[in-house]
């Protein structure tokens, strides 16, 4: 039973990750020539947008692990859920406004405080999980905030001010964080393999 | 058989609400300045999408536990499933009208229009597994218009009224009504856990 | 593994149903004024939705019917099955063109036109799958073109040809289509049932 | 738990390319008269569409097929598959581009190298599961480079260069490598049908 939920709790999230993932494309606004001079000003979007497909995957990838570490899930776990799934939301908006006003600092610390708004959500996520699963289930013991997380939130908060002072400083920053997380949570990995161990 | 059946219909209606709550964000026009005063007039719109996305996650939630809670289907049951899916499909639409036009009493009762119509297709649904089960099973026991669902009628009546003394009384109702369902309905939870045990 | 692979092109194409379903809603423009007066033009075009809702559905439902049927597929009933969802991807073009074109007859038979082919690859996909199960499958015994199917297919050329007569002639055919295909396919239900005894 | 993981994969996958697929049809403008006339400018996009759908259906179909034939899948898979799927959700652009830019050779070299790419990445999507699977795996003793994707490559390279020609050629090209494509690739096929027997 509580395998079930979860896995139609996984399913609805994949189902809206793939579609925020994709619907962003449609935000490029296709060149009204079919000259490399009217691309030209897009590649700031296309940067952009293989940002922000990199972050979704992350987040899919992120969340994949975690919800395949986590045995139960309640209604706290649901609300969690969808919380992180509406910052998610906020991305095609964020990217397509960050693409379109590159020198402008307010899209580009929007972006960043959206991406901030969706790792305190994780965060919490990975909280009700805990909760859900009790003090002594191997999410518990393994979980909690790590390097990673917190170098990220203090990233984004610099990147959130740095804006004001250089738009580019903010963009180095995303693409270092997102660069960082490239490399999968061992910690889930490991704790996934132990509970494999134990059956 | 029954329960592939089940499963399919959950898939699809998953599939649905997944492109409902994310399509929305399309509708968000990305600012042509990018100043924080270009964000302001965007304010309206920007909470009609959180209030939207909520009222699309209740349905996902309260639909999840529906169908876990019920053990077949038929074709009756499709077609009650179809005509919900229908009137939340217009929640991106509705959503950006009212978010437009927020002081326009129309939009804001057509709003409150399309989630009445969304809550008596939610009840159509619900009796017609209900009919698929019996009335000996689990979920005509439990099962019944309960005073959540009869208060969110009455509210969406007097919203869908309201809107033409002032609108910002409607905006207030929609959003006392999102935060009475937030709360998972109990009735159906525990008939799953009995249900569980009789196993 | 036949199941499996059933399973996937099952998840594939209640996916792009999904998605045809519901795009569909982002081409209803939202009205420039929060009147009635501003709503009243788009009523043929919420009415070309609100049927065309009703056909992806009736395919959703009658797809799932003749899936459930068959055992086995093959590299035939992949393309089959994506020649199918072409024709239905081009639902939601066609409903905005003659929402938009009411009395105009080019779109109203260009609409029937996309019914018919999609008529058509249904019925392809059927022998197909047919022809994957072999001769003597319960498929085999209860498919081929019944009377709704052909009424069907009558009914589109007719109106394909009657939009130059006038176009709400066309319109009603395709209610009346609709109307009867709300009911599901009892053949293959019985087969299915039969399928089940046979276990 | 291995085979949990590939379904996720699976999944999420089948929903990107279902959004990918589908979403393609809200590139096409809607005729702003209700005439064939209105429609003939139409017909590059409309075959430019139907070309996108069949490449986007070949490559569900051997993405279907590679992780069928796998047994188990690592974060490296995970972000190789991420990374086709990055290149593959281009397609609605450079689609939307070539047929709004029919006889411009850059839109038609671009639509190649969308392609290229994404052939690339299937190659190294296809290594990275025979890593995960071990050199002893079925579908390492299948898989390699075969004639069919190296006549692909050779294709797209040509129909780049050759759209600076003429952007027929390069049109013809992709219709060629669609065609030859629809063949699904026997060689998966026969591993899994060997691994079926094996078990």
């Amino acid at each position: 039973m509580r395998t079930l939920e979860r896995d139609r709790l996984e399913a609805f999230s994949d189902g809206v990750l793939a579609v925020i993932i994709t619907i962003m494309v449609l935000e490029l606004k296709v060149p009204h020539a079919g000259t490399l001079a009217a691309l030209k000003p897009m590649i700031p979007t296309l940067l952009a947008y293989a940002l922000s497909f990199t972050f979704v995957g992350i987040y899919w990838n992120n969340h994949h692990h975690l919800l395949r570490a986590a045995g139960g899930i309640d209604g706290t776990v649901m609300w969690a859920n969808l919380h992180l799934l509406f910052w998610l939301s906020f991305i095609p908006f964020v990217t397509s406004w960050v693409g379109t006003h590159l020198t402008d600092p307010i899209p580009m610390s929007v972006y960043g405080f959206d991406l901030l708004m969706s790792a305190v959500a994780f965060s919490l996520l990975a909280s009700s999980l805990v909760r859900a699963n009790g003090p002594d289930s191997l999410l518990a013991r393994q979980s909690g905030l790590d390097a990673k997380q917190i170098a990220s939130v203090v990233a984004y908060v610099a990147a959130i001010a740095g804006a004001f002072v250089a738009t580019w400083i903010s963009a180095v920053v995303y693409f270092a964080v997102a660069l960082m997380w490239l490399v999968p949570d061992r910690r889930l990995e490991s704790a996934i393999v132990e509970s494999q161990k134990g059956r």
